[in-house]
């Protein structure tokens, strides 16, 4: 696809080729994230920061790959229905703020809306999560960091050993990172839930489409004995008809530290989109794995600052331009 | 008046040369925001936006307006009861709230607070919406819109032919803009309103004291057949006892691709303050106008941003600097 | 301390070599804060100002303190329960947030709760108040403006004569003042409340260890003297049973320019933490008293702008960059 100028809406607009650009991109912007130089190359450029409905971390995450690039950011941070309560269209809502601003992210709790405002946008419109229908940058972010993790080694996507766990049924980022997965050859997915919440058979097919061999199980640990990466999820509650409804299935799929070391590979991986659920009688992995070297979840969300900016340059056509705008650092940091 | 250092608090501190200056800088501003080029002149200075009401469009328009002048924007989003609560009074939050910054806009819904405020402050205010009382910005964007459509037909302010429609008793801009127009000469003003929601006498009265004709009208058709401006308003609801009495009159009025054809002039220029109620008992202005490139609803609000940069630049006495402080721009975009 | 990194959680952290290094940066801050000139020092640095209760005003002095330098800011501007709600861990959520800045300002309800975030946190965190706990830059602000008035009238903290009134039971500034006060010498301090709402005693104790001179009164006229400083509070309505028992002690000690002018000696400075309370039946400090130049309440909130300045340039470490980094200031104030 071309980016500059796109939308980014759904990860069914990317190609193999794409993805690849993205994670090319994100791995130049990894000096800017780790403080060794700052860029001024969005200079002057404004992101609209959309948030029609709450979502700290995921807005935060966008306002400062775009500050780290060099822009500003205007946001809205909640639910603001004074327009719409007035009657007002998505349509005339995107056209008048796609005025104030070079791109917008947006995150609305109505599928499809993030689309419907993007044709009527007239600047790049990124989805920052419509609902239960899409967010693609998260599922951008966790293969990106699954590609970096098994890189580091020796592995590569092709060929990928993954199991993921948990809430198969309602977890989005399953659902997303299962058509990415798609695109690549010859992975071994093992597919851990109660059989209540199994992956939609429409997401199976994909994979098995795609070549790679897919499994089932309900039960954990033979399922993390051969795999590069365990997935684990949290039971999405809110789409459940009670609390006690969901407690049937809480804490189902618990990983710690004795399991892992008596059941997974030495080098076996562990992410989960977060939150995780820390409570007692959900604690999906548990807080003795943190000092787990192989424990990925937080280098997942820094990787989501380095996606978001690799989507911003591309969309805003400054990937080679990002360094010739590059400063010198002043301040004291231990990232680099 | 002397801009800098002023608060903008009213149209009324307004004579015919401020506005023609104000105008005369926004056009100044408009390579900005284009984007063009930006400017880093304000590099440094902070706007406090103090937002305590929640007006999304009307804060984000400020913001991005002071981000295109180069500077940084702090703000509040909404209710912030806390220190009211505890018995403050307006003068010490002004007192505080101008430590922080160099231009404060404030928005509230007490009639009179920011003018208040204004006089506590430290630096100077705008006025962003004060209740019922004063938007002054959107009055000078809809002037400027219309000065702007006009001049482009190869017209002028002064001979101005404007149908004024809707609710005319309780909108807020339409009060202004009147207000405002007695400024100019020879105007031709039908003011088209079910009986109950007329304009209120002293807005005419200002009108005709103008030397403005000014003819009053319950009838669409008629009135729209001979002017340069059609200017629809939506039904204030809000202001109204019940919804049941906002629906005796809500779609009293609707002008569509029809009807525009039928009876305007070919160039006819369609406005509205926005939102517009696009609900099918309302639909003041059809969404099939939306093609019409005399529907000038979102140049409005475009030209809002350059409205707010002028001032900012005014009153900020940085009008002749703005220039010297420009940049390239690097990232893509179609709009300029 | 070495500040380079630190967290600023509490003030038990400094000894009084470290406070006179705090007020020693503040002031070099100034030129800045007057708008002589700014700094681009901090120039693509990102404050994460994570304000889990919402505090209008210490928030947006934060955010202005980082953008005087020249950094950039990101925000929570209010309760964001969603992940906590789903079972995040406060571990986790200080891992993830900070992925995101160079330096986070938390607020919380939650006693304890700053501190718990920054021993997971990868970055600095200043504490902006943790419930009834700790609140260690208002303190700081605090004893920076005494010294600052004390000095311009030729005395210094040894020695400081102040009178503490109002509710010193709950007020929590007050507790952290007093700390504060105990690194310095020969103070003459006089706690002046309803018998119910005295100091607690430990704070006392702490003060007298120090060698200081503390009077306890229930009576305002004697106590303001023969004073260097009179530091006004307000009754912490929120901390009593119900609005009746606050009333019991409201407005029992009230401050105006007639008592001044009677008991205070000429160049007495009034202090108050803000937000008094104006309402007829408190009315801490009297508006009439709003002409008076030693009423210093809103220098007080300037002066947290340099402090928290001062803060920023130490913990990442470029106190002895900022100037290199200056430019000049190109708009209108009449600030410096």
């Amino acid at each position: 696809m071309k980016f500059a100028g796109a939308h980014i809406l759904s990860i069914d607009q990317f190609e193999r080729g794409d993805i690849e650009e993205i994670f090319r991109v994100a791995d130049e912007m990894e000096p800017y994230a780790l403080r060794r130089k700052v860029t001024r190359v969005l200079e002057g450029a404004i992101l609209g920061n959309m948030f029609f409905e709450p979502s700290t971390r995921t807005r935060v995450s966008f306002g400062c790959a775009f500050n780290l690039l060099g822009g500003n950011v205007r946001e809205t941070t909640g639910v603001q229905t004074s327009a719409i309560a007035k009657g007002e269209s998505l349509y005339d809502t995107a056209r008048v703020l796609s005025g104030y601003s070079d791109v917008i992210c947006m995150r609305h709790p109505e599928p499809g809306s993030v689309a419907e405002f993007a044709s009527a946008s007239r600047v790049p419109v990124i989805n920052g999560g419509d609902g239960a229908n899409e967010h693609p940058t998260q599922a951008l972010l966790d293969l990106y960091t699954i590609q970096k993790e098994i890189k580091a080694k020796g592995g590569a996507l092709d060929g990928l050993r993954v199991a993921m766990i948990g809430d198969l049924r309602y977890g989005r980022t399953v659902h997303s990172l299962a058509r990415l997965m798609a695109l690549y050859k010859n992975m071994q997915i093992v597919l851990v839930s109660p059989v209540e919440l199994a992956m939609p058979e429409k997401y199976i097919e994909k994979l098995r489409e795609a070549g790679h061999v897919v499994d089932v199980s309900t039960e954990l640990t033979p399922s993390i004995q051969h795999v590069d990466i365990v997935y684990s999820t949290r039971i999405q509650e809110e789409r459940f008809a009670s609390k006690e409804e969901a407690d049937l299935y809480r804490g189902r799929f618990r990983l710690n530290q004795a399991i892992y070391t008596r059941y997974c590979e030495p080098n076996t991986v562990i992410m989960h989109p977060l939150p995780r659920d820390s409570r007692a009688e959900a604690n999906e992995l548990d807080k003795d794995l943190d000092e787990n070297p192989n424990l990925a979840i937080f280098r997942q969300t820094d990787n989501g600052v380095l996606v978001r900016m690799a989507l911003f340059a591309l969309v805003l056509d400054v990937v080679d331009d990002v360094d010739k705008h590059a400063q010198r650092v002043n301040w004291y940091h231990t990232r680099g």
